[in-house]
């Protein structure tokens, strides 16, 4: 049945993308990665409208089965390739709180960050001018949300969330997130992030849980960064 | 081990809170309902921190195991209490688009729906001066969402979400945010929703689905919504 090789369409400039291409290549999960490029084309052809029909990226395909929305993947590809329980955990109760932290994510960290981004250096992309008042208010949240996860979710002196001595993919999801930030000036990063020690800890943790792979899947962001800043400067 | 009663923290003005005791009294689940009521002292007593240390609603205990998020929960209750498959099916394929449904409702259909509500109708109760502007622009956001929820997820003729013939948590989270729109003038949102018809053969087949015990949680939703004209009135 499962000849199918696993699909992963996404653009290593998207956090959720990087998030799966990291989970896969340290599960040592088989996959062939197909590059989408955000706001391009490429999300508009049919094929890969057929594939995730809001044009977005990342998704997987198995054959004709085919899955977005990038905590769905993780936790589905979780679950089908039998990867070490610290992943995602069988035990229903410890399951249920990554499932909390990754719920959390999508209405503050994510929320915060990509439209604090959005209001900032990626307002060109959309067509938008650069509004320094939403960006001081989704900053507010992108705070708050890592106040959140350094004396809320790192409680304690653990290396991973929720009192974790390991990784789950909620610790994944939000890292990828909170690496886009790289995006903004690095001085304006530094005052956002420089108050968050446990915070800078636990991505360092993540990177050393995840490496090679998670600088390997980065540098393409840092790649387009660095190529972004030349064309500005 | 299992001596304790389930405690379900919430107040039946706030939609997740809905979706969770309609899930636990349609399926059979003991539980004592706590109110905490939004807005109020309720979530700010150090023993609802111990529980929600966001401060929101709703959150379960069953003694030391605490947990926030709905869909968390609602997943959690699924699997914990094995009630019928459908609610949140055991194979993984099935389970995924569940999960990718759910995911999807935070930054569209709930997005649009809170910030439109928070722009309009609930403006003075979150200290905000109502705007159109920001009302115009999340109206859009929520249109977009019911036109996926009727093009995309109720695909084809099937009573439920992903072509289900039954309902799954993800139709319940979704539904009781939809009726959240019952605070907004009855021409308004029929302005909105009316457009959307298999959205309301879907609500309905959801409430007969779920009824009595639809009804009766809404209920509290709409004396709140009659209280609140007549002293406006």
């Amino acid at each position: 049945m499962e000849t199918e090789l696993l699909k992963v369409y996404g653009d290593r400039k998207s956090q959720p993308t990087r998030a799966i291409l990291i989970f896969c290549k340290v599960n040592g999960i088989r996959f062939e990665e197909v590059e989408i490029r955000l706001f391009t084309s490429d999300v508009q052809t049919p094929e890969y409208q057929a594939i995730h029909p809001l044009k977005k990226v990342p998704a997987v395909a198995y054959g004709d089965f085919t899955l977005f929305e990038s905590h769905a993947i993780l936790t589905y590809l979780a679950c089908w390739y039998q990867v070490p329980d610290h992943w995602y955990p069988a035990d229903l109760r410890k399951r249920a709180k990554v499932q909390s932290v990754l719920d959390w994510h999508h209405t503050t960290l994510r929320y915060g960050s990509t439209r604090y981004l959005i209001n900032t250096v990626l307002a060109p992309t959309f067509g938008k001018t650069p509004s320094p008042q939403a960006a001081a208010e989704y900053e507010q949240t992108l705070v708050q949300s890592l106040s959140t996860i350094e004396t809320l979710w790192l409680k304690g002196d653990s290396k991973f969330l929720l009192g974790n001595d390991q990784p789950s993919v909620a610790d994944l999801a939000l890292v990828c997130e909170i690496m886009q930030l790289h995006m903004i000036p690095d001085e304006e990063r530094k005052r956002i992030i420089g108050p968050f020690k446990k915070v800078q800890q636990w991505i360092a943790n993540i990177k050393e849980a995840t490496n090679p792979h998670f600088d390997e899947i980065h540098q393409h962001l840092f790649d387009a960064i660095a190529s972004s800043k030349q064309n500005t400067a």
